[in-house]
């Protein structure tokens, strides 16, 4: 039994006939191959190779969603039969996962694109954050005492540096409005298991490898505070999710990426810090 | 007695009755004002806010060259007396410097300037290494046994990745030609005092200061071979030039600074690595 999924934040919908992910009951996330540019195969191409790279260090394959090869579907668009990209669904084990998806570097395009293409996303890059931040918000729900927070998309892409801040600080509380709680702070972005301490891996590796650049990639962080409250693990996940323009490194380093991340992981950490202020005022 | 400096390996040269820097016998190294856009009162402003910025490192301010002001003089192209910003010649205690100035970041453009300016840097960023290996070398001159090796603008500005190493080992070899014999490798680029530590200790700094956004500023690495056979320290120096177009941090870390750098110690590293293969094999 194929379906919409539940917890998706960005991209494409599969709704009102249009063409979108899929998943099963299984944990499987079914992503349609677009024929209408050279994404869908992009993405395909980069996890083939990475699937097959034996130079990925097992620590940091795990911050890729498992990759099952493809299969034809039918489509969510009725269009019939279609190839679609069988992953692994990253939400499955979570019952109310907070997510936030970020699309990480101060530059989506790259000099292997089209003119026009290079043109858009400037432009968009410029009158988004991800110019001024190094990334840019794609898509969020945040659970709380009163259900999710899913700001409408629109609303996410004007969003400024202090909204940056204010988000990452309802991510980790258990209330709503202006004095959040921090309540989780310590667990889900400090300590050995926490998110800091994922980035700052991923942070390590993107200083060394020069095999890929991660164009337009996001990063998603994951938090399931029910399965924090029960003490199940992982209750925080930090994936790397769309591989549609990935391109080759060419023996450099994916200085773009790196940049962005360090910036975003600098608001995570002043986050942190400022959750300790606050508690120690308490 | 004000001259044309020896060692000027980019910007705007006081020669053929053109404005450029100027420098005395005493280590002052001279550069006019420009009066035709805002980029000379950026660089005063930078010096003023920097050299009274009490949160500034001590270990930081020795990457600066030394402010000492401005002072009124003859300007290089006979148009009168004109501002000048006086600062430390980071040359004048060098013999025979060998000098890379390097242009970090993938972006010398910022959000702040005219739609001209960006649009001219954005296309210059496509056009030379800065967009792929975010940093694009300014001017160089190596110093080796026949004497000073200074490649014309035009030939420095069209380097490709291959030529960028080739430059970093011929930097610290004492021959020249396509098998350099990394002689100076090991001191110059590695220990504790060589130029790779030097460059985490910026990086480092980079990775937390949220003041400045350094755009279109360069890194300029001088290594006096001269210095150091006779044992004189230091023989190798790594200082920030270049400050018209810094501008407010914002909270924000200067994430396409940053990832300029680790893409450029990537290559510092590689060289100085392949160095070590090299003096194994012998």
């Amino acid at each position: 039994m194929l379906k919409v999924p539940e917890h998706q934040v960005a991209g494409r919908q599969a709704i009102d006939g249009k063409l979108g992910p899929l998943v099963d009951n299984s944990g499987h996330f079914y992503k349609p191959l677009q024929d209408d540019d050279e994404r869908g195969t992009g993405e395909l191409t980069f996890y083939h190779s990475f699937s097959s790279n034996t130079r990925i260090p097992h620590h940091i394959r795990r911050f890729f969603p498992v990759f099952y090869g493809t299969q034809l579907l039918k489509a969510s668009d009725g269009s019939g039969l279609r190839p679609h990209l069988v992953l692994q669904d990253i939400t499955s084990d979570h019952l109310n996962p907070s997510i936030l998806d970020i699309k990480i570097g101060s530059r989506t395009w790259y000099l292997e694109a089209s003119n026009d293409y290079i043109q858009n996303c400037f432009h968009r890059d410029k009158t988004t954050t991800t110019v001024s931040l190094g990334f840019r918000r794609c898509g969020l729900q945040i659970y709380n005492e009163s259900g999710f927070w899913k700001p409408e998309r629109k609303l996410v892409r004007s969003f400024t540096a202090d909204d940056v801040r204010s988000v990452l600080r309802m991510f980790v509380s258990s209330n709503v409005g202006p004095e959040p709680d921090f309540c989780f702070a310590d667990s889900v972005y400090g300590g050995c298991d926490g998110i800091l301490e994922r980035l700052m891996e991923l942070k390590t590796w993107f200083e060394d490898q020069t095999m890929y650049h991660f164009c337009s990639c996001s990063v998603l962080l994951l938090f399931d505070k029910e399965s924090f409250l029960k003490g199940k693990t992982p209750f925080a996940e930090v994936k790397l999710i769309d591989f549609a323009h990935v391109v080759d490194g060419n023996g450099v380093i994916d200085h773009n990426f790196l940049g962005g991340l360090c910036s975003f992981i600098k608001f995570v950490s002043q986050v942190l810090a400022d959750s300790k202020g606050s508690t120690m005022e308490d």
